[in-house]
């Protein structure tokens, strides 16, 4: 077995990191500096040609995008209980679920920091940042309200959806939104960050920034 | 067996809908007509509470996110051979792949009709639109060059990638995009033009528009 996980601080691959910590898996870790720029790097764009955070490399080659890494280390490390791998309808939800963070919440958050991906004029980059605190905290009211069914994301057993929610989550502050509008939120965080494997990661995150 | 899609012509439900054609399910399709705001309609909103299409209504409960109902409709009707579900690593490529469309191609095309989701002021959703034709650009040029392993998304099989990016794939023009540009999926949107289930299904959604 042979995996490299590229991530960096404070992104959207501490889900992932969470992860293969989780499921025990022996790995590399590798940290790209997104502050110096390292994801624009010639090397790093051979590893992921979109420049970004997560990337998987594995035997079978490179696997980016943060629902299909997710899935992927559940399968491989079926033993660890990590997703509804027997169940296609509960694995939909999982998906569902997965999705939802990655293609709503991220991008609405992505917005405060990212909005030259979708507009060049300065005025609008500072438009877009005004509304992240609605659009963000719009996402955690259906996930509070919709989706995270408790105690864990799809119920009685916790499961990759829970480090991905927990990633998001730990962007509320910084993204001006007040956890606590979202109890069932904050109380699954604050559930989550006292897992040794997480304050473990988490710390080594920390450390890293 | 009970599936019904809840679709609107000219959305990303296409994908889903195709599938269900593909796999032969037995299905009701229920047009949402977003130009009058029914995806707002008390109605709906139990039915998809995000207040978008698609929605695929189960036995087991509603299903919501393209990459998740693809994979979903693969696996219940696994006979189709719609999605490689008997290797964790193909799957995850799949995967990959459909995350790739919804999160990036799919949300840098929203910002031409939908740019309310991350801005309130007018300018600003003018701006986001003059960028429309490059971030789709973008996005459909790391398809064409890095994600299309030909002849088919995946490679020798069809699957529910090759859906999903018929799907976006005919949005190009009113993107501002060119398909000229991209040749190798500008034929592969032809190819599948040309397959007779597609054709009934886009026939379908036209008349409906």
């Amino acid at each position: 077995m042979s995996l490299t996980l590229y991530w960096s601080p404070g992104s959207c691959a501490l889900a992932s990191h969470l992860l293969l910590e989780k499921v025990g898996a022996a790995y590399e870790a590798v940290r790209v500096n997104l502050a110096k720029g390292e994801q624009r790097s010639p090397e790093y764009l051979k590893v992921n040609p979109k420049g970004r955070v997560p990337a998987l490399a594995t035997e079978h080659g490179i696997l980016t995008e943060t629902p299909a890494i997710l899935q992927y280390v559940c399968q491989r490390f079926p033993q660890a209980g990590m997703a509804p791998l027997d169940d296609a309808w509960a694995l939909a939800r999982f998906n569902s679920f997965n999705s939802y963070l990655c293609s709503t919440v991220h991008v609405a958050h992505a917005h405060r920091m990212r909005g030259s991906r979708w507009a060049d004029d300065p005025a609008a980059l500072e438009a877009m940042k005004r509304k992240v605190p609605q659009a963000v905290g719009d996402g955690f009211a259906l996930v509070e309200k919709e989706l995270l069914e408790g105690p864990w994301v799809l119920g009685e057993a916790m499961s990759a959806c829970d480090l991905y929610l927990f990633t998001m989550a730990s962007w509320m502050e910084s993204d001006g939104v007040d956890p606590k509008a979202f109890p069932r939120i904050l109380e699954h965080r604050e559930r989550l960050a006292a897992d040794p494997v997480v304050a473990k990661v988490v710390a080594l995150e920390r450390a890293a920034s």
